[in-house]
């Protein structure tokens, strides 16, 4: 019996990574079943040489599949993952509907990849901004027990889908001929501007965003500590891909400089990239692309006791959303 | 006998904004004296509806002047701002030769507007990065006293002049078409990238940045905190003008949201812009051009005891420099 395989939300900026990345790890399969809405469903997309027709997304897509990469938002996976498992797939689901329950592992494989052994079905892929902090946190963690972490995202308009990147363009494009850019997927305009606004504001969090809160919940999940004091502002600002994070951790044991560069210069998914003198730091155009997290600018925080700043960066699409996906597909084959 | 102003760099950014700021303030003065160096003496620029020549600074310069604004980098005020003095006039200077002399107070005039009485000659301005931080962290720090202040920058391209600017047009333009950017001024592409480097490395502080210790040094003067624990990541982001920042406070004594709310709001030069339902918070755009550091996203903080985060942004040409300069000399008169 063959190892079939199917996406939803193909045509999506991710389910398109997934193809790519699929391919580029030369992911084990014999058929792979592209879906999506009826907007989409009809188009074609290449995948080792073939055109693979995209199919419209029903009550039979699932029949035969063995996994199943969602990635098509928290709608769509709430109505339709549990028709995959129910058809025998495991599900990686992109989306943010199920990361919060209890018996769904939400996992990044370089931090806590034992906790899909646990799954029933559906493992939870974490946001973006989680899963690229998490992966220079953890090595950290692991040698000083983080007391505290503060976070200032950088994040790219990819983070808001394929159109949010053409939106950015249009915009650049009419502003730099004199005209008023209109914002469309934006609360605000993008080009040459930022906000400080990614995803909606919850009241009952005291208006931090549920883009902010993601990445409290997700770290105290993926770590394992359910008080993890941590604070995260989330702005969205005028680069296509990529998202950058300025964080700054105060540790519970002492930490070395030397040693959280060695810890970070050994841990899996991570490159730092720290020579200040010739101009070395993480930048998304650097990140772009790749599949590590970039980390750098280490240094001592001298505003409080055992504290470190840093600064990362890391391809949003990638590393934040498709690899990631396909890393936990490969732990549970 | 009349009052003659000079302004020393009068044909860069700063000294641009300089003219409109003493144009609109009907700043009083008699007669205006505009220097250059070679590569800009000869032009002329338009105050009060009259083209000014723009003359080449020399050892004349500052005869007759009672009052001499230098913006035009450390090396000119070093070698120049002693002479203007010599020759009667009182400096303000916005750049950052004397800004740490004992004797030379540093002033942003919402905050420590007595400092100038202990001038001699000389009265710097600070930093833009830290006037637009400390309009809004002086009134919290009076009422709670701040305990630790953690902050990270979204700067704007003008902070490193008006040819920056433009190199971040030109290099825009040249992505949108398919084109390399060219870094010329600035160490890295800025087009739709950003990077965690503005000012020199120090090696002697660990690697911070010059800006990054800016703010420290400068903070700590001001509020006359030696020992203020502040911690700063300087960011360039490809926005043309205004300067946004990310600070996450903790206090000494309680303060409730209502009571930082209502400080704020009663602060001179600080203007809150905090309906997150309404899509209203500080962004670079809406600082543009405006005399107020617009403050918002104000929140507790859960990950700490008296926390606070906010979101801030100012124009970083007018009230990050030109506009404090003027009030500044405002206090003099």
């Amino acid at each position: 019996m063959g190892r079939n395989v199917a996406i939803v939300g193909a045509t999506g900026a991710v389910g398109v990574e997934l193809l790519r990345v699929l391919e580029a790890r030369e992911f084990p399969l014999d058929a792979l079943r592209l879906l999506a809405s009826p907007r989409s469903a009809g188009r074609r997309l290449r995948f080792r040489g073939e055109e693979l027709p995209v199919e419209l997304l029903g009550p039979r897509s699932f029949d035969g599949c063995s996994l199943a990469f969602f990635s098509a938002g928290a709608g769509v996976s709430r109505a339709w993952a549990p028709r995959a498992v129910e058809a025998g797939a495991v599900v990686v689901d992109n989306s943010s509907a199920f990361r919060y329950e209890p018996d769904v592992p939400l996992v990044v494989p370089e931090v806590n990849a034992e906790a899909v052994l646990g799954h029933r079905g559906i493992v939870a892929n974490p946001n973006c901004t989680t899963i690229l902090l998490l992966v220079v946190l953890a090595p950290l963690h692991a040698r000083a027990g983080v007391r505290r972490c503060v976070v200032a995202t950088y994040q790219a308009a990819s983070g808001a889908g394929a159109q949010a990147v053409r939106e950015l363009e249009d915009q650049s494009r009419a502003l730099l001929a004199g005209e008023e850019p209109r914002p469309e997927r934006f609360p605000r305009p993008l080009a040459f501007n930022l906000f400080p606004h990614v995803d909606s504001f919850l009241p009952e969090e005291g208006f931090a965003t549920r883009e902010e809160m993601k990445v409290v919940w997700e770290a105290r999940k993926i770590l394992g500590v359910p008080d993890l004091a941590l604070v995260c502002t989330c702005v969205r600002v005028p680069v296509f891909r990529a998202h950058s994070e300025a964080v700054f951790l105060q540790f519970e044991r002492p930490l070395s400089l030397e040693e959280a560069r060695s810890a970070l210069s050994q841990a899996p998914g991570v490159r730092v990239v720290d020579d200040p003198e010739a101009a070395e730091y993480p930048t998304p155009r650097l990140a772009e692309g790749g599949d590590e997290v970039l980390v750098g600018r280490l240094r001592v925080d001298p505003s409080c006791e055992r504290g470190l700043c840093l600064f990362l960066a890391g391809d949003q699409v990638r590393k934040g959303a498709a690899l990631n996906a396909v890393q936990i597909a490969e732990l549970l084959a």
